[in-house]
């Protein structure tokens, strides 16, 4: 049977979409074989490929001075691509929400001299900064949309002026409405909102392919003009992941997409932090006024109480409960695919453990 | 129906294994969930991850001083990860035995300095040299152990003394026997002998991990020690395609593992090779002497008659035999997954098109 996952990534699928892609596993239609045994230059395959882009186009309005690329090496190769691509002064500004925006700047300074703009970091990371310290000739500023381990969004995107802004939505990227005008680079893992781990999408303005003199002494695999130039074919893409992000864009579009989704979401988190606000046992961690639509870290404030908590859950079917490694504690992660009855079992569930 | 898919990569998989893959594609054994939901740190999906890297070790019989990496970016980010890893003086050699090769040489030149040890391109890369020029002082040897565009294999390892040999296998890794012990890397990616697109797989001697100076000035992300340390657990591994791998793996080991293979693989090749050299329509490219037991270009001499050949073949249910867009003609790749009798219906039809 299967269970509600609230794991934070790789992360729960349209149920759906698995059984269509376990029917179609041995044979793609009439197509005599699986979508992973096509050559990636086929008709067949890249009808499939083309159709994922322009779903993701559609479903976040993707301006047409953007293109849209299918990479591999998860948000942590692009820690080091954006740096490497956008190097121009040799600076860049970074905002530090949580530990993946850290591993970005550090990253980041192995290419470039990286300055801290602002950090959240004094106070655990439970807000996002409200004022920022922009370099004046920084080549652009980096941020997490939304932040995994400590539950904290961006509600706005800081303004960057004519500097281009960078984001990390690896666990924000379809969950809500955003103006991609507003971005000069976003990109994410796909493992959390788009499909399975293997996949990263990275959607780029088009003035920033342009080749620089640090990424031209490089080898052409980690510019990402060589990628835009071939339709993201330049070697072979994970096509399987592609499909399944594929088969997930169509899920939400028939969901009524981004907005009616957000609608959604907002739905279900508010479940859950209406709860909390009003338990005696449990209490979030993040501050209010930046809490993740998508990751909701909790606690009893008592170990034991948190890891029985965990173990009783799992019982119940509610699993993957338990808060990141480094902060402890508890965490529900509730992306796309968790449905509202999902949210609605986990409540009931907290009720009931608050209650014994 | 399904077909027989002769394509090149990615590439026919084995049918058992699809079908086994689309039944547990919904929820996984008692798990109530895809193997495409599990976190990477669960103990379900760990125990995938490890079996699969036992069951390589086992089937390619790796000696204990190798590490194997799951990693992604196909070859082509290997072609530039080679270098950066292994740079010491700044050299290296490369034997150039096709279109890869080259590609590899290239990327590689922008990161340290290329010797062409020996080149068969003056030969259209119908042949393996047999003399090389090697560089006293080189960090390493690149060859490429089957050239899947022009149907040639290196028949055994060129003697490069202590210089490391590094082998791109991807059309050749577990189709015939090796020694890993003569390489200091070998890297693949999976979608021709291994799984699907989207992993690869580098398997490395201890020594050659240490992070040199080139290296260490850039993201971390690029350093194998990087992966290696973190068990391939450095950012989301593609669990999905590590999960397919592994039962690819089991299917190989239950057919008698590579050596097994290596046989079958030899009576597939050979009943193909066998036909060109008694036919008067269809001819062999390659060298007999280098012929590669996973592909095989061959042509009518006559682009018009070749391609009625693609045509008729596809109706008869055998697919994917146009040669490469850079040679033309025609071509067969037969890699493990491709059962006997689909060989077997080939020659048939080769047969019946040439009484026609």
């Amino acid at each position: 049977m299967r269970v509600y996952n609230f794991s934070p990534g790789p992360a729960a699928l349209p149920v759906e979409v698995l059984e269509r892609a376990g029917k179609e596993m041995a044979e793609y239609k009439e197509c005599g074989m699986s979508v992973m045994e096509m050559s990636h230059r086929s008709k067949m395959y890249t009808e499939i490929h083309e159709e994922a882009e322009v779903l993701l186009k559609e479903l976040m309005e993707i301006p047409s001075n953007y293109k849209v690329l299918f990479l591999q090496g998860g948000a942590s190769q692009q820690f080091a691509m954006v740096p490497i691509n956008l190097y121009k002064s040799g600076k860049a500004d970074y905002i530090l929400t949580g530990e993946w925006a850290n591993k970005a700047s550090k990253e980041a300074g192995k290419v470039l001299e990286v300055s801290i703009a602002a950090s959240s970091e004094d106070k655990k990371f439970s807000c996002i900064p409200e004022s920022f310290d922009f370099s004046s000739d920084a080549d652009y500023v980096h941020i997490t949309s939304n932040n995994t381990i400590c539950g904290t969004r961006f509600l706005t995107e800081p303004d960057t002026g004519s500097v281009p802004l960078v984001s990390d939505m690896s666990s924000g990227i379809l969950s809500e409405v955003i103006d991609v005008s507003k971005y000069g680079i976003i990109y994410a893992g796909a493992q959390k909102n788009i499909g399975p781990a293997g996949l990263t999408i990275v959607i780029i303005r088009e003035d920033l392919l342009e080749v620089n003199k640090y990424a031209a002494n490089l080898p052409s695999i980690f510019q990402y003009k060589t990628h835009a130039d071939a339709g993201s074919m330049f070697n072979t893409p994970p096509t399987y992941s592609i499909y399944m992000a594929k088969l997930c864009l169509e899920w939400l579009k028939a969901k009524g997409g981004v907005a009616e989704m957000q609608k959604i979401n907002e739905a279900k988190a508010a479940l859950i932090y209406g709860f909390l606000d009003s338990s005696s046992l449990f209490k979030g961690i993040a501050d209010k006024k930046y809490r993740s639509l998508m990751n909701i870290p909790f606690t009893t404030g008592d170990d034991t109480k948190d890891k029985d908590f965990v173990k009783e859950a799992a019982l119940a079917g509610l699993v993957n409960l338990s808060g990141h490694r480094l902060v402890g504690g508890l965490r529900a992660s509730i992306y796309n695919a968790m449905p509202v009855a999902g949210v609605e079992k986990l409540v009931g569930f907290m009720k009931d453990f608050e209650n014994r």
